[in-house]
């Protein structure tokens, strides 16, 4: 690609593609999900900790903040909301980049939606292009990038909130260059913060820098309008390999129909390991050894040997893998807590645990070998990018809002968002509000 | 250096270091300079965009903002400080990073010392030992770090601000390292926004995201405490060299005290240039050819061959060139405008200057040749780091903000800065806010 060729493309996505019907439903399970996630995480401590700041911080009331009590400005909205949705850590992911789009791009696009007055339409549609932008730019930054330690979802996933807060704006051509320009000097987030209250904070990093990138892009400020892939700019600094391939079919095909729901309340670098351990029905005290076998990137992300908090937790092969063997609720926030790290049953397993890698495999995919005590082996693989009807997925959704929320919760939810042209936005207010 | 030896040793000096007579005595100078830069650069279209959007967020009045005319919370406050103080690019630079350290730096220590309440001596300390720290940690990220594309400013930057905001909020060891790690995740700024709005922006971001990481440390926000300099962490992510030669007699030596002041309205790279050329005393008729010798670091920053805009001109080493042969005043804000760009005398000197490079030279100095028309050639070489009493800096910079505000705002200015044990708070918060 020629200079800033891969900026006019995005540019030019941002302001003219028309969805596909089946990219806007996906949209709309990821909002429904999305919620689900924040509202269940509203009494994290990060949640409460940045709530507490942002309130005391104050300012006008245009924007909903999950757990209330009162609306603040559109940028700290964001800043609350995309960190409170990722708290649990148990929001969607695209593997294509390995990025959580929707804690980036949704809590931009509803604070700005909020503050510009926008209908529920518009907003699935800005969050639905902001997320297929934040996919196509981390898959264009690559593996990389994401290994040389940066955290996709707050870096890619800036120029997605960026995207869907300046459609929402209004902004012209022109400004959305200059807001795709300047937020790359702005965006940031790394991965050595996982297992700590900094990787929820990189998802509402990403969120206000978007909100911000376009607040003042509309108001006119000039940046480097080629400031993302030019020299000097975001791709070159940060490790980005400027992979041409993340425009195959931009505007025409929607990467986001593959975005990937968690139902597992841990890291999902753990659960296709999960899935294909469970799938074996063992009882733990036939298992005398487990060899998970999973791409060697995911090392870095989730293969805490010894996990020693709740948190840390989620990011551990071995200890997720003693759970689905024990029969633990992988699904419930719940079971990871301090107390499963030590549980003396959880970590004898744990112990019997040994994390190899294949290079060859893909990312989405695990394969694991159980040796019975009696020495016979069972075998076992799961892909987590095995197809899911639509329906399906809706079904699955709903009862993991519900294990979160509960029935009556769940049900409200799915209400404002599933319904009419796009999601009630006063009705989704009153939820996340609580 | 072992794992985190870095972190600790600059989270130490954060809490314990004794700043020297002479360090202080310079951060007074260089509180004076900023705050008439920042007050001189009010009117910017930068400063005038940032200050709407943060007015009409809102918020609780802690802070003063330079223009006013309302208070705002500490974060917002130095957002709009910093960008306005680097608007006319006429602040501060420390050479050995080659970052502007005061406006990253001095904008958190105000707004958080007019949020706790402290009093003008402890504003200096902490940004006297934020400054220090952000050279430091700028010589440990070193040239390959900024050549690869960052601006230290920002980067390099919103530490020492980090350290600044936590020293005045009382933060402990614990918090001083989580703040510390928590700012490694939200660092960012880009040299390829210079020349636009975004250069002057970069210093905001930095001053912003220091207070942000120190409120949320002094909350208990938990971060990865060696996140600088950890495996994944800033430095290894960002083209961080690891100079170890940036901890030598830390705390013992004051890195500060060799902070250079501008006394040209243009970039720094370009001063060395025109002293040079100024010392030669030429008539322009005279000038047949020039040919400015500089370090080749430069020619990304400042080697603009045919600016167009007043701010492009100010990182033009041709159009520089040109107005001191000519006898224009780059001291004087008016001189760098869109008329200098297109002024025919001008141009016609401008495209008579050749600019080359000698990697062996002090990145501080400037070697020139001018040849006449008479085919006689004269040389003149000139070192922003030949030393200067801090009388005479005092005296030069007085004469600036004469230029700057006038003689009763420079007055009043050196009136509240330079009394007493420390700057006379309410009185330079009056003088800020205009």
């Amino acid at each position: 690609m020629g200079q800033a060729e891969f900026s006019d493309a995005i540019a030019d996505f941002a302001l003219t593609a028309r969805p596909s019907a089946a990219a806007l439903a996906m949209m709309r399970l990821s909002l429904m999900d999305w919620a689900a996630c924040g509202i269940a995480g509203r009494d994290e401590p990060v949640a409460g900790m940045l709530r507490g700041l942002a309130t005391e911080d104050g300012g006008t009331p245009e924007a909903s903040v999950i757990g209330g009590p009162v609306r603040l400005p559109a940028r700290a909205a964001a800043w609350v909301n995309g960190a409170t949705s990722h708290a649990l850590d148990y929001d969607d992911t695209h593997f294509a980049h390995i990025g959580h789009p929707s804690v980036a791009v949704i809590p931009a696009a509803l604070a700005v939606a909020q503050g510009t007055g926008a209908t529920g339409a518009a907003l699935l549609e800005a969050a639905l292009l902001g997320a297929e932008a934040s996919i196509r730019i981390g898959v264009w930054l690559g593996r990389d990038h994401y290994q040389a330690g940066f955290h996709q979802t707050a870096t890619a996933g800036a120029f997605g909130a960026t995207v869907a807060a300046a459609r929402l704006l209004g902004c012209d051509a022109s400004q959305m260059r200059h807001a795709l320009g300047l937020v790359s000097t702005r965006a940031s987030g790394l991965k050595s913060q996982f297992g700590t209250m900094g990787k929820p904070l990189n998802a509402g990093i990403a969120a206000a820098n978007g909100v911000e990138a376009a607040l003042l892009a509309a108001r006119g400020f000039v940046s480097n309008p080629s400031a993302l892939d030019g020299e000097q700019g975001f791709g070159p600094t940060h490790h980005g390999m400027a992979d041409a391939a993340a425009l195959n079919d931009l505007g025409r095909a929607w990467m986001f129909e593959t975005v990937s729901h968690k139902f597992h309340a841990c890291c999902h670098g753990t659960h296709a390991a999960i899935e294909a351990l469970r799938a074996l029905d063992l009882s733990p005290e036939d298992v005398a050894a487990v060899t998970i076998v999973t791409h060697p990137r995911w090392l870095r992300v989730c293969n805490i040997a010894a996990p020693r908090t709740g948190l840390e937790a989620k990011f551990s092969y071995r200890l997720t893998a003693a759970m689905a063997l024990a029969g633990w609720d992988t699904g419930a926030l719940s079971s990871f807590s301090q107390a499963a790290c030590v549980d003396p049953a959880l970590v004898a397993l744990r112990d019997k645990v040994d994390v190899q890698t294949d290079a060859e495999m893909p990312e989405t995919a695990a394969r694991v070998v159980v040796t019975r005590g009696d020495g016979g082996t069972r075998r076992g693989a799961h892909d987590l990018d095995a197809p899911m009807t639509l329906e399906r997925r809706a079904e699955k959704l709903r009862a993991k809002a519900e294990s979160l929320l509960g029935a009556p919760g769940a049900a409200a939810l799915w209400a404002v968002t599933a319904a009419g042209e796009g999601p009630d936005l006063p009705g989704l207010a009153a939820a996340l509000e609580g």
